[in-house]
């Protein structure tokens, strides 16, 4: 018995076949997106914008499952008609338009060159202003639900990037029926579904990211959405009422879809969560240990009891029952860049993108405090604990001597405190954290950042034992709808595992990453408006002290 | 008739042989130090140490007289023999320890490879311990002397360094008879002065870094030593009890340098000024006119009126009567690091010392404000007006498309921020500042960087006409005491001119500047201590929304 998880990334879309008996990977396949930069799609005068191509989600979906299933072949005991179930999972909030028989308005020809008629990459960040003014609006007709937001509405999520594109693009958003969240689309499209209503949508996204809320009737009231702009009103009867955690299926296999992909058709399609949810559960997330998907960013999942009442965590941008396993708060975090920095200093500054492994290994010789230098990880904003778009990267503590790879290691430490802020946070508001699981292509690739986050956060860093944890969760969830397995718990104590490694936290670098992280703190705080009398008078002499003294 | 001067620059030493009649330069050579990397010697653990070879500079010395004496041979009307007197100018404060017989202990077997026996290049900072206690102990026995120097003493001057190395290298320190600055030494070479008794001192360095005060008898009193450390009491008796200005002669050349260089014996040496304050002569400085000496680092000259009593400037690093020019005060300011600071950026971290070319092209399509960035010139300390060796950089409001040109640019505007507060600091306490006058190898080099100090400012830039300026100045200095003019300041009328090329402030530009100079402050005070209680919540949000308007 298998399963097929697809993972609909930033860069690429990966296919996995796992077995359900013990969560081996069978059949792996990436295939990247033909369009853009990397698959993404921007615009040169303006640096928030990112937008993907939906022809490039149906065009690699083929290749992609077919690359994997061509892997299983070679497998004795696989055959195609043993895969009992797909799960779906990409980035999010990714929304995108479609029109009335469920077709992305970017795939249509008269809008194919159109960016806002593309899919709103999660990272997209030019709705801050409307981000802004939900946040505003919220407050004053809906606290109780924006507290479980984090108390502020971000420009990467569902209603802002729609509001934007009626404001800037009014044509787009006339053509566009319905606007759906890929994680949701995807299993749509595979479900042969022809019409947005008929969609069902994940709780995940829906209670993440669109203010959608069960016991208040769902997704926001048209007197809300009004006093935002009367469009979005008029659009709330073309989005959903409903929304699924993942005991119900989205879906099954269409016929047609079975024949291009080449699966058993009527096969159960598990209901769409975002990337780094079935990640966590691709990762053995359960309630005591936090789980962080780390790559181009990064975010945190935790479950908790629903037996407690709902908790209300400011600056963590989502509480949600059920959004990762059925019958658990789900609460979600992040640092809305965590590779995308590395990435941005090697090859954006730098110029070459594959210096990553000697800046490592240099940076790996130095101790902590040895560069003087100090950063805040905020290049592409704060999601978490400030969510605040407006927010921009900071280095200091250069002198004529700073290398490429101290400020490498800088960089590296910026988003270890940045994670810290997440997870002291969330103790401090009661969610338990013994352990730290991470998934993503870092987490494996690089063990100088795991060893720093470790010394920073003062807990052991242990490793998903899938590299594709995301895909796996989906798997997972395939498996747990197909009835593979009776319920989550039971699916993943067999599917997943740990890797052997555990990064534990050495005592004396400990020491001096708590007094930067005091330094990191001040200056978190002052740029962050936390605190609006700062002290930065010792800011550069204690680095200067913690230099010497390393 | 002609006179020859001699730059003991950061890199190299520099000839200039002049027309005395309308200071044409007839022959012109630079010899760069053979030692070190690019001249100066470093150590790898500890990047505030810089020191140079004393031995290159004798080495050098013949070299690059030679060149220019051959480059001069060709001009119609030139003879070595009309040769009437020599110059010397060199970076300050840069002590260097000699023994009795006037040898400096670097050029000795037993010391050659001894860091701390080596001349204590201007810009070494090791010691910035005991400047911080030389400005405590000052502050108490000596405010009205410290208050001529800013307040603050510097860990580049004079008697930071050499107590440093009475603590780190006892050895060497037990070995120097005494210490000269090297714009002092050269010329006692040149004359053949053999005791260091001898050693005609400068004005100009004793007054701007080694706290003499003629009218408080000469160099700090030994009780006042003694607080520091007994031994460099009784160093005081072999150091010096007088210091000239440009009236009186260092001496004269001995035969034998004067068979080595191939110049007439017994021509008079101008005494040593170092070169900033020469490179002011060398670019017409006056009343009302602020030269700005702009290289690796940047230093500021402007004179008064003795008619008025001292000024007493905090922050401004000296104010001497006669340093520069005889019977008027010398104000000396200047920032750390301004050329460092680019050639760090492109050769120390981008890793190639030849992109300033094309750095300063693509820097020169933004317009003010477009990058979002905004940074503090610190990189290697703060001299004015913070005066405060423990700072360092800062650069602000990256995201993940800031390019390298982007920050080359805002490195240079947070050079001009820095160069504005140092004029405003002067102008607040009644120094007259009608016009800036640059000369530097950056002056004439980056037309970019000019333009964005006039918008930055708000005063025209002009460029100096000698591209030698450090040097034509000492042979001015040549020309007045051989006779050849009967004042400097017929001299500087004769001999000196300005470029014609004007950087006149442009009004939109200026206006964005402004905005960024408002918010550079608040990171100026806040980091430098002058203000305990920072807002910093809306910096970031301002250059924000300074960027989308740009």
């Amino acid at each position: 018995m298998f399963t097929l998880g697809l993972d609909y990334g930033t860069n690429s879309v990966r296919a996995l076949i796992v077995n359900c008996h013990d969560g081996s990977e069978v059949g792996a396949w990436v295939t990247p997106y033909p369009s853009g930069s990397r698959g993404i799609l921007t615009c040169p005068t303006n640096p928030h914008l990112a937008r993907q191509h939906p022809g490039d989600y149906l065009r690699c979906l083929r290749r992609v499952v077919q690359g994997a299933l061509g892997q299983a072949a070679s497998h004795s005991g696989f055959s195609v008609d043993q895969i009992l179930g797909i799960g779906v999972t990409a980035t999010g909030s990714s929304p995108l338009p479609v029109d009335a028989s469920n077709r992305a308005l970017g795939t249509l020809p008269e809008w194919r060159r159109n960016l806002d008629a593309q899919c709103w990459l999660w990272k997209d960040h030019t709705s801050w202003r409307e981000a802004g003014r939900i946040t505003e609006v919220a407050r004053q007709d809906h606290p109780e639900i924006l507290a479980r937001y984090g108390n502020t509405y971000s420009s990467e999520w569902f209603w802002s990037k729609i509001w934007h594109c009626r404001k800037v693009a009014p044509k787009v958003f006339a053509a566009a029926h319905s606007w759906v969240e890929l994680t949701d689309w995807i299993p749509s499209v595979l479900a042969g579904i022809t019409h947005p209503a008929k969609i069902r949508r994940g709780i995940c996204c829906a209670g993440h990211k669109a203010l959608y809320v069960e016991e208040s009737g769902g997704l926001p009231d048209k007197a809300f959405l009004s006093r935002l702009d009367p469009k979005l009103a008029a659009l709330r009867d073309r989005l959903y009422t409903e929304a699924y955690d993942a005991t119900t299926p989205a879906g099954h296999l269409c016929r047609a879809w079975a024949r291009k992909l080449g699966l058993p058709a009527g096969i159960p399609i598990a209901i769409g969560e975002m990337d780094v949810h079935y990640g966590s559960i691709g990762s053995g997330i359960a309630e005591g240990t936090l789980v962080k998907v780390i790559g181009t960013s990064t975010c945190d999942c935790a479950v908790v009891s629903t037996r407690k009442p709902i908790p209300e965590i400011p600056g963590i941008c989502g509480v949600v029952p059920g959004a990762i396993l059925p019958d658990l708060y789900s609460i979600e975090a992040g640092q809305s860049a965590v590779g995308d920095i590395f990435n941005w200093w090697a090859g954006g500054v730098l110029g070459d993108p594959s210096l990553h492994e000697s800046l490592a290994r240099e940076a790996e010789q130095l101790r902590p405090g040895q560069s003087g230098l100090l950063a805040l990880d905020w290049n592409n904003g704060n999601r978490c604990v400030l969510v605040d778009q407006q927010l921009s990267g900071l280095l200091l503590g250069q002198t004529l001597h700073t290398t490429r790879a101290e400020i490498y290691r800088a960089l590296i430490e910026a988003t270890a405190f940045g994670a810290r802020t997440i997870i002291e946070r969330l103790r401090e508001y009661g969610v338990p954290i013994r352990q730290v699981v991470c998934a993503g292509g870092i987490a494996t690739k690089n063990p100088l950042l795991m060893q720093i986050y470790a010394d920073v956060i003062g807990c052991t860093m242990r490793v998903a034992g899938s590299d594709q944890a995301c895909a796996l969760g989906a798997a997972i969830s395939a498996a747990v709808v197909a009835g593979a397995h009776r319920d989550f718990s039971s699916a993943i104590k067999a599917m997943t595992s740990l890797r052997d490694t555990a990064y534990n936290p050495r005592t004396s670098h400990r020491r001096v990453y708590n007094r930067l992280y005091a330094l990191y703190l001040i200056l978190h705080d002052g740029f962050g408006g936390v605190q609006r009398d700062v002290d930065l008078a010792e800011v550069m002499k204690d680095l200067f002290t913690i230099r010497a003294a390393a």
